[in-house]
């Protein structure tokens, strides 16, 4: 039967679409290629890393090659994985010589050259038109996930800030060599980085929650690191309008996702990182607060690289092909 | 020279006090242990394990003995290192003995038969006449140092809740045999847990609050359980009065702990879990959020098993036994 | 596409063979339960906890039961994850009321009742005809994998012992609540365990390497417990016969293994643990010795829940359902 | 009491000696200015490093300075932390300037420029009357202590190889930014590396080994990598004599370290990594193989910053300035 399915997906290939992934031995690009190996109908064709260019792609038949050196009007479509600063220009190069783009940098997600933000559960439509889509960041995935159904509801009391207490496995900060990443620095310790909303992801946070409420949310943002390989867990204060507790809140995001296969609603119990990495969800749970309405504490966990980059990269892709939007990804 | 220190370390040591640890085989009993190993002018005559009675103490000549069989008429103070439920009728019953009694569970931390709050910084005359001292718990050791100073200086906003956002090592837990502790279901994981204000220690934190701030002061309690061995790590999110910042919070903390050994008052940086791991103390750094006023975010680390449990424990003996404070503790 | 085989499976499945997975909440079971949820042809119809029983399992629409509550007879394979000395029992009682049994517990594997040792890649016409197969234990798979081809060949020189280091995660030691395997003891550890030929894994070493040989094969088995979750890496000294070397050993490899699946053969580099985690393979790799004739030494690389326990009981139950064995397997 | 340690150590420190730590940021430097921060008569007056001179040292008054600005004539003992290469030379210019000098690195140890190798346990009174000593490798420290009083003895079969299988944690590496060091990469990993006799430290086990027995020794020497910070546990398979066993090797260990302070003798268990972790100890256990004469396994376990580094210079420079050799030493 597998079988049955390897010959259909042969025969299917003979149409497969082509893939490049720029940045391929990065984190979040060997994900990526890792995905497109098992994909049913995309086929990586190009993975490129400059330090290794020439060298075997670990468990593939292919080798990578330099930026360079891919043949854009070849490829059907373009997944950005390289650093910010880098990766905004290559992108647009690409989207130049007719390939579909997916950048999962930072450089595109202010709407720069018409990148549309490609967040699929909240702006589905958008995306599926779209031929330039900006990944969003891995944090904020979370948060407006968490958010979207709650603002569009009127659940939220906006007078107060929302409180993201976020934390995150290392691979988040990418695979260059780093001291202060390396495993005797982050082996046994906990830390918080970026205090005080001063963490580049902020911008796209507010931008993000303003469009979704028609105005400003008042946020305070902490990323701290875990001495995990991979995972973000997000523990979120939602300050809530009267009479709104937990049930009001599960039931908003029931209503907003209850048709969506990468959104897993837990209740009674909230979601751990491991209940999550390796898979291509976010998963929201809510607690209240004894003796203190007002106040909802969300839990908000997904895998960094997956959910949080090449997964929902993958989905954005499928989208812009037109193909099924959970086709290669896992459950 | 240390020769010297030894030799009069041993001639003073014809008159050193004698200390019990019952539950000595547990995490921070076993901290303990070694402090006391060490101490300069205490002397642990008795370490009792109910499941390891017989056998001898890691890097000592002691043997295990049973709870039962130590005579506290012959011990100058004993530590209670047991679980909750079983330490408080032991220390009440060593010290209807004679014996002077620091007990590290939360049994008598309401004060029941007159046991003192033992947090030097803020109580240290009460603990210097008690004979029976309740240890605090860990977490509450760095939130109420954090808040008491900007209590005493009308700093915070008691309209607005506290929020306590907890990480910590899993020897918090202790070393029972529980399935959710092994080490395959906890690294590469990180998880809350007791949300909503529902942790034992939650009661002590009110009780404590209430006491420094002489009515009720808000709060939401969030503990995290981090894939590490110790430390705690507290993000505290500080609502403050109008006009407060940073300069504010940290010229409070110097006030007050400007001559303390044991509180580090971190500015520009903020602590991490491994800067504080093996010594006696708790961290404090504060970070201001950008275009938030009324919002200081406080960062207090700390050793769960020293300064949040048998350091803490230590310096509250010394005080009770006259001796200085410092003495035996890991700067 | 993926739909057309999520059809073409849904259609089959009509024909779906039924398994049982007795012990589903220990570690390999849950694998195998994970295993057998994509399976194309075979389906989890019944998982038993005892503790557990009546709660849901994970990530499926499965309740767990009790043991006593699987009816055998209606189920087509049953799977054996329980502790040593319950499963064997169970085993024989299942395969008494007519279900295929792979038993992944060391109870049968001395041969009693007539089990086959179920080592796909060195015994597979036994295990396609059997109808009750005790799975190896994990640190005896990367052995002999290692092993077979030389001595079959001729390569190893019998007179000196073969010398096995090797390294486990701890989910090999199973998911019962030990202080041993407690987070606090394991992390940031390393030790030896069962030195000098004493842990349970050497008689069945032994057997098998004497079946391999036609005699005896001396050998020095060293477990060590590493701070990992899961994955096994053997560092093996094999005495060669004279004028062999790392090119003869891989010869006999290649010649033995050339058309496997599941052993992965390594040349110039070798296997790390990190390699192979969460792939049903044993990646083998050999290094010789500057100066030093007559040893090479090999790195056996294998994931312990995967092809040291549920990967490899599927091999074995495709073989004896007569499907593909590589059904609901992992590359 | 401690005051009255603190006064001593004063007046005594009019007369304490002054080191410098060259290399003073990376693990083995801060491990040794650490140790040095509580010797009770040597005072550590200058600590470099190139990248961070200016800045303060973390938990001193001191600052850091480059190595060109240390005025070795000032200095009673200068200690070199720099990596291979750059090391020997710098150490050659202390020595000329008139500063005793203990060399961390591999540069000086085949005795260029008279260097003493100093192993205190080994060579004593050679270490007492140098000037420019090298410091042992962490590797070789554990197997010349297992094997020297062996050789001494006659127990050592030195036809047949003794074969070493090492695992260090990652501090071991160094503290440089190299991406194989990452968190990401290390993390649930192991992996042998230098495997057949590449690794660095082979020409320094062989050259010692000889030393010791007078001829060449062989041995197979297999480092791997552990994903934990600090510690090295060798597990060695020593090729003994006719008639002898575990309690033989033992008695030769007692013979030769019954007055050592540094190694530790364990009978009847195994020394674990975690049991040696932040003292300046080698501990050394034994274990027989059933069935098999002729071979003792022996596990030497120490930490790699503390005996295998900073520990051991200490012990060489309280040696070579005529000081108690356990002084400012944890036990």
């Amino acid at each position: 039967m597998l079988d049955a399915c390897i010959n259909i997906r042969t025969m299917l290939n003979r149409n497969a679409r082509r893939a490049a992934v720029l940045g391929a031995s990065g984190y979040s690009g060997a994900e990526l290629l890792g995905l497109l190996q098992r994909h049913p109908s995309l086929e990586p064709a190009f993975a490129t890393s400059e330090a290794g260019a020439g060298g075997r792609v670990p468990g593939s038949s292919l080798r990578y090659v330099r930026a360079e050196d891919v043949p854009f009007r070849e490829v059907d479509v373009v997944f950005t994985c390289l650093p910010h600063g880098e990766a905004g220009e290559l992108s647009l190069r690409a989207r130049g010589d007719g390939a579909l783009v997916v950048d999962l940098s930072s450089d595109l997600r202010d709407g720069t050259a018409g990148a549309v933000y490609g967040l699929p559960e909240l702006w589905r439509s958008q995306v599926r038109g779209a031929a330039l889509v900006a990944n969003p960041g891995c944090y904020p995935t979370g948060i407006l996930l968490t958010a979207a159904p709650l603002l569009a509801a009127g659940l939220m009391d906006r007078s107060r800030p929302l409180i993201v207490n976020a934390a995150s496995g290392v691979t988040g900060a990418g695979r260059s060599a780093k001291r202060e990443l390396l495993f005797g620095q982050v082996a046994a310790d906990y830390r918080a980085y970026g205090l005080g909303n001063t963490h580049r992801h902020v911008p796209e946070i507010a931008r993000s929650l303003a469009v979704l409420a028609g105005a400003e949310v008042p946020f305070v943002f902490s990323p701290h690191l875990l001495p995990v390989r991979r995972g973000i867990l997000e523990t979120i204060y939602v300050p809530v309008a009267d009479g709104v507790g937990v049930a009001e809140v599960e039931a908003a995001w029931r209503q907003a996702y209850g048709g969506e296969r990468f959104v897993e609603l837990w209740h009674g119990e909230l979601p751990s990182l491991r209940s999550v990495v390796g898979r291509n969800v976010v998963a929201l749970g809510a607690a209240g607060v004894a003796g203190m309405p007002g106040m909802v504490v969300v839990v908000a966990a997904f895998d960094n690289l997956v959910k949080g980059a090449a997964g929902q990269a993958l989905q954005n892709a499928n989208l812009m092909l037109g193909l099924s939007e959970e086709e290669g990804l896992p459950q």
